[in-house]
């Protein structure tokens, strides 16, 4: 699947202030990324570093001004999604996971599996096959959770909505990561574009680790798991915020905008118990 | 400075169960382990990994049997700390700090600095250097939070000790990361084998980013600096975890012993505030 | 119904404190109380008084020395429960409740039924008759939480229970409790001695405002509702707590005894689906 | 003093629903309200009745019809503080509080004060006088809590806003109880319409019980303590709430308007440290 993504974000910067900003589609041998364009007005010192831990470029940018300043990106991606039959996607025993797979096993700061033993156990520990579990996990958090904007903040966490039972992809995807972690499945926060977001925006998924591979999973249920660039995989939105901000500055709007560029886009059936879809 | 430590940890299986431990001294140029011995009673199947974030040696253990099981290691180590003069030990700029020191910037699990910002600024913001604010932070936690065991547990963290006072190494250790990360200074959470301590036991402390040094710091002045062995680096206890255990078994007990194997050790003095101290 | 009831307590008076001890069996024209005798040793300073919110007794006591006390209070208690047909607990309206009703629907320390309302919903929500939808409530309770000792404390409220799952008879109740005030349905937390708890120690069930009636249910399921004396009843722990304390001293113990008086004492059904049980 | 309130509150009604409203000036020996008008547009039933705990009066108004409904309220109310000098204003002994002042002393929703004994005894608990300390705890409120609207909602708590320290009138006031209740002096939440306050609305206070007065002190500073109405006191938000809602419908604004009546009105200077305030 091909997209071109532009991102526009503005700034008020009040004095010298520094910003992160984690919004390029990551690079790999599963997905290309060509014609990138990032541009500060007015100009200043940035660097492209590649994040030590997660999966993520970042973007470090020294705004010594004060005064209004916008960032403007633009890529194509390409990337193919892989599918896989379910019964492959089975639990992976603790000593055959690798190193970089254990780090997703944990409790972090808006999954707090080690709150949610219970509750996961007592809903979904029945169910014998793990594709079959994450995606009962998923169904779950998409009947109970309202979407809604407005009522989460940057604060909530799987411990509130797995009560509350109300917020945005970014909560529908903490929750589905902290339920499969405390069902013994690694997993991991996924931030990417999306074709068919409506309205464009940043979009947040999660990923279980089956049979030794990241399979992607959509609570929010809104998007084609196909029609996705990855922006970044990590522990959660603390490890993979879309901008990190550190001085005095205010953030103003940002603008989002996906376009398909395969005229032969079909999307995948999210739906599908038989098979999981895999992108790196 | 020399140390010989030994660890016993006895479980009882109840069925087929991993075990991962983490109390194996970390290795590096600046600290050597040696004579170490890990021993399974009855054996079983086990493999060395390194943590793929964070600084850790993991034992990656398969219980299949039930019954008791005895896990006994012990080894000798020997590291140097080095004295660094505290107006060296400033703030880092963000565009200058290192991928692996980004990481221990935003908030984690038990450490949810994003909620701790006004206190910390309120608090400490007003003092102008770097390494002052740090050991400001630290004797704040040491006279406000009671040293008392079996008052907290696995699930409390920076937030609920910041108001409730209360708790062991690991929740002074929490609190004094989240607000160093609350007050942009990286900060990680540091776990080793500590001489002097009573009983003995593992030991918590924290480590602040200054000057391009990650400076030792432990809120609960209880053991001298150059004291300890590490084992662990990470963004909190959810990421260094002594032990983590999966399936169906319940711990027995533990045992730690510390020998100073240094006849002319001589304690540093942590109190000192013309310098900060590094190991690593 | 007819209990004897005896309770020890032994506190350590490091300095003059307060005591106040909510441990007497409420009395009124559905409970009769005779034979009472509190005692403190070394004898001290107390009044009775009665609650001006919730219903109990409260015995205030000033302790002006140090050393140990103890309260020895036992009494002898009669009550009899009324069966209503279940298919008249049914919603009352908003303005149909009196005064002292409207009360018990607010969130309160506890039982915070204003993060639960979509929980509640969801799960409760299609069940059309309110005794059947406490029932269920009841029902849930008991098969999701576990019960088991020392894994909660003073702190513990409905809000961590409903995802941690696991307690004693006062988080059952708090639970209860929220559920129902999330379902708009007036509901209280009542304490009490029971016949038949093992070990003998005061108990906490919950009461919902069914058809004009406070209908008694018990979500730990462990003893005959019937089998109860009512110290009790209030918002939650913080309004009925049985003893609190003003000053420097330590807990030390307590002891509770209670015996049937009552030879020909038949427990009711607590199962039943066709009639609930009030006490007052 | 003197004043002329209006309220404006309207609500959209998706379909039959219940409506309580806590915003009639209350009426004592203290303060004599007059010229009282309720009207609803369109018009529906509704009965007037007095809290039975705390002291409140409450309009319970039932909507059976879907549609926009209008309340319109107004009245004139006068009452008199009484200035007390400092001195008298002293803690008072458990085993000397009324009944109806204990309810003041236990945690509620809003004010976990069993989690802030040691925040507040470290902070306060040196200084001797009750007055004084009350003082303290009003100013440290004011100074490290920043007067933000938007930033918290109804779930937030005296337990969120000690540490993230941002809020609105309600937070102030149930941090300012939540600390009194902490250091074992009563403490009830205040509500009421205020002179001076810019924008015109409802404000929120709290009253510490001090040598048998109820002393009125507002966190915020922003009005002056003898130009309120008094609407009601209770536990905490959960049990003054200006409306409560059942059923389904939707709140869609509110206007209040509070007029001073009283040519010759002087505002009491609220930062004197030799006397105290107290309404009723």
């Amino acid at each position: 699947m091909k997209l071109a993504v532009t991102v526009k974000m503005r700034y008020d910067i009040i004095s010298s202030s520094s910003v992160i900003l984690s919004i390029l589609p990551f690079k790999s041998n599963k997905q290309k990324v060509w014609d990138e364009a990032f541009q500060a007005v007015p100009g200043v010192t940035m660097q492209e570093v590649q994040a030590a831990a997660g999966e993520k470029r970042m973007k470090i940018i020294d705004v010594p001004d004060a005064g209004d300043i916008t960032f403007a990106f633009s890529a194509k991606v390409e990337n193919e999604i892989q599918a896989i039959p379910s019964e492959q996607l089975v639990d992976v025993a603790i000593p055959l996971m690798p190193a970089p797979v254990l780090r997703y096993l944990p409790p972090s700061r808006y999954c707090q599996s080690d709150r949610l033993y219970k509750f996961a156990h007592h809903k979904f520990g029945h169910i014998p096959h793990a594709f079959d579990k994450v995606m009962a996990v998923r169904d779950w958090v998409h009947e109970n959770v309202e979407y809604s904007g407005g009522r989460t903040n940057s604060h909530t966490s799987a411990f509130d909505t797995i009560t509350e039972q109300v917020g945005v992809c970014r909560d529908f995807a903490h929750l589905g990561v902290a339920l499969c972690r405390a069902l013994t499945i690694p997993a991991r926060y996924f931030t990417g574009y999306s074709y068919q977001l409506q309205p464009a925006d940043f979009h947040a998924c999660f990923e279980a680790y089956l049979g030794g591979h990241w399979v992607l999973f959509d609570a929010t249920k809104m998007v084609p798991l196909n029609g996705m660039a990855k922006i970044a995989t990590g522990t959660d939105a603390a490890e993979t915020a879309f901008a990190s901000t550190f001085g005095n500055l205010h953030f103003q709007e940002h603008e989002v905008s996906v376009k398909l560029l395969d005229p032969n886009f079909e999307a995948v059936d999210s739906t599908s118990t038989t098979q999981g879809y895999s992108f790196f």
